[in-house]
């Protein structure tokens, strides 16, 4: 039986019914990766304020395929589609982009918008395999709107699909900065990968964590927590803040994870962030966050430089900034709907 | 008296009168800067390749002031006002920057299109105070659209102005490459600003003419020519195709000029390109150039890490690249024309 998220605590089996525009974000998460929870609470959060003529419905990745039959049979004209946003347009991880593509293939009739992602088809067999049933897939959509997040991916999507590519910055930059009382920072913390896309070399690391021995305690975590099986629309703003309050008490943040890099930026944290395997972190560091002064990205193993890196972003002044008006595109094609 | 470039060889002083649609491209440079040039020659031929039905017209920049009356007497709504690219969108370049705002505050009624640029207004002054008076001018056309042609330009147009945005590569990369026989490289060739965006210090230079000695001969130059005084839009293709056949030659570029990259991608050379004051080159780079092989983008100034990367470079295959669909957003806006 398939779950609709109408508001965080408002979980419906069936549609509402009435009058109302409904915006639909299917492939919600509900596995434990901050970034992406923080990605999916961010778009609510922009359609609720840009657009609050929309009821909001989201459906968590696990009850895509049972929701939508229901959303078909329900739908209308005036209603939006979308898929969430993030790091997994392409073959690495395939069960966010069979879902993709079910859900692309599925409602042609309406405006469909693939939120801000980064794209990756490996360049093998598999990766160009999976690429042509996707492009078969989207191509079926001739009101799909893809969004990229970085340039890279701007022109990756473009090259890929016949679809229209618009260019806007990670949904959760369109999060607020946190104005806190200021708080002392203590200590550093390393949030780091064990996945696949995981480049960055131990050895860097331990050389790393010497340099910032003076600075204790170092504290090792990583964006997708462990301390819980499960994260719903719920629950995840909690989590959300929790986080962002970890590393409000941070003096450096180390990472390869791209939202860290968000959630520094967010709560004024020095943070250096490293690549990952296929540059996603990077390519959105310099299209929108090369201005910030208290975070920076190294691809550096010299520890001597990463050192004078280290020393920047922690003597670096917090100073104002603003990425709302980067998301103009999308709210243009939101504003126009289905007459665009 | 104004000069309208109806085509490269038919220079009049009179709008043609039919009842064909216009595009009248303003700013076109006659200084001897290759770079600009490549952009208003890439730019007539891509109007012409993919929107034949529209008669293109070239005012070059000298000759702007007088033929705005003209031009403001004869339009039509049909017709569309454009303004060449480039990198001197700011205050750095005030004679480019005051003629554009005197174009875009004078054509509010029809479609407006600043083709791909950088932007920079320094944070001092003299940058607010020119910011102020570009904000002014732009604001007074509902009708115009900015081009940025990387996505820190893209989110510094957006967060300057009001604006639609959009987002495509430099015009001389809808160029396609040259298929010329292979040729015999030899020696290297130095590219190299004399102008206020110059930042790569004489001794790295130096280090790398030391390191590339074995590579014979030795040539220093500038896409800026000082062996004419003016080009026009007659002669500047050629200029321009003896400048790619000058790079074909080459085992090896080493630059800060955007463009002897560009002409490097074009022409399939090795190229080593180095910053320039506020990282226009950069971000293009980084933004649309990355995934290709034989090009890199360096700020480092150690010789022997310059050295593994010209090696990198200088070791690569040449491979099939196409930048076009990376235009679609500028050929939508064209196709709808006054009716987007």
């Amino acid at each position: 039986m398939a779950n609709f998220y109408i508001n965080p605590n408002n979980v419906v089996n069936e549609l509402p019914k009435n009058d109302q525009p409904k915006f639909f974000m299917f492939g919600v998460p509900s596995y434990t990766n901050l970034g992406d929870q923080a990605i999916s609470l961010a778009e609510r959060k922009y359609i609720e304020a840009e657009f609050p003529e929309y009821q909001y419905i989201e459906i968590v990745e696990e009850d895509d395929d049972a929701a939508i039959p229901i959303v078909k049979q329900c739908i209308t004209r005036q209603d939006i589609v979308a898929f969430t946003g993030g790091g997994n347009m392409g073959n690495l991880y395939l069960n966010h982009e069979r879902a993709r593509r079910k859900v692309f293939s599925t409602f042609t009739n309406n405006l469909t918008i693939s939120f801000p992602q980064s794209i990756h088809f490996e360049d093998n067999e598999a990766g160009i395999y999976e690429q042509k049933l996707s492009q078969a897939a989207y191509q079926k959509n001739q009101n799909l709107v893809l969004v990229a997040r970085d340039a890279q991916s701007y022109h990756r999507m473009q090259t890929t699909f016949n679809n229209k590519v618009i260019f806007t910055p990670d949904m959760v930059l369109y999060m607020q900065p946190m104005n806190e009382k200021k708080l002392t920072r203590q200590g550093s913390l390393f949030v780091l990968r064990r996945d696949s896309e995981k480049v960055v070399k131990d050895t860097v690391i331990q050389n790393i964590k010497a340099l910032l021995s003076t600075h204790q305690p170092i504290e090792f975590t990583d964006t997708v927590l462990d301390t819980v099986k499960t994260i719903t629309p719920n629950t995840r703003e909690e989590l959300f803040k929790k986080e962002l309050s970890l590393f409000s008490g941070q003096e450096i943040v180390i990472t390869d994870r791209w939202h860290a890099m968000v959630f520094s930026v967010l709560t004024g944290t020095p943070c250096l962030l490293m690549g990952n395997s296929y540059g996603k972190g990077k390519h959105a560091y310099f299209d929108w966050l090369e201005h910030i002064n208290w975070i920076s990205y190294t691809d550096e193993e010299d520890t001597a430089r990463i050192k004078q890196e280290i020393k920047v972003v922690m003597e670096a002044s917090t100073h104002a900034y603003d990425l709302r008006p980067d998301f103009k595109q999308l709210h243009d094609l939101i504003s126009l709907g289905v007459d665009r």
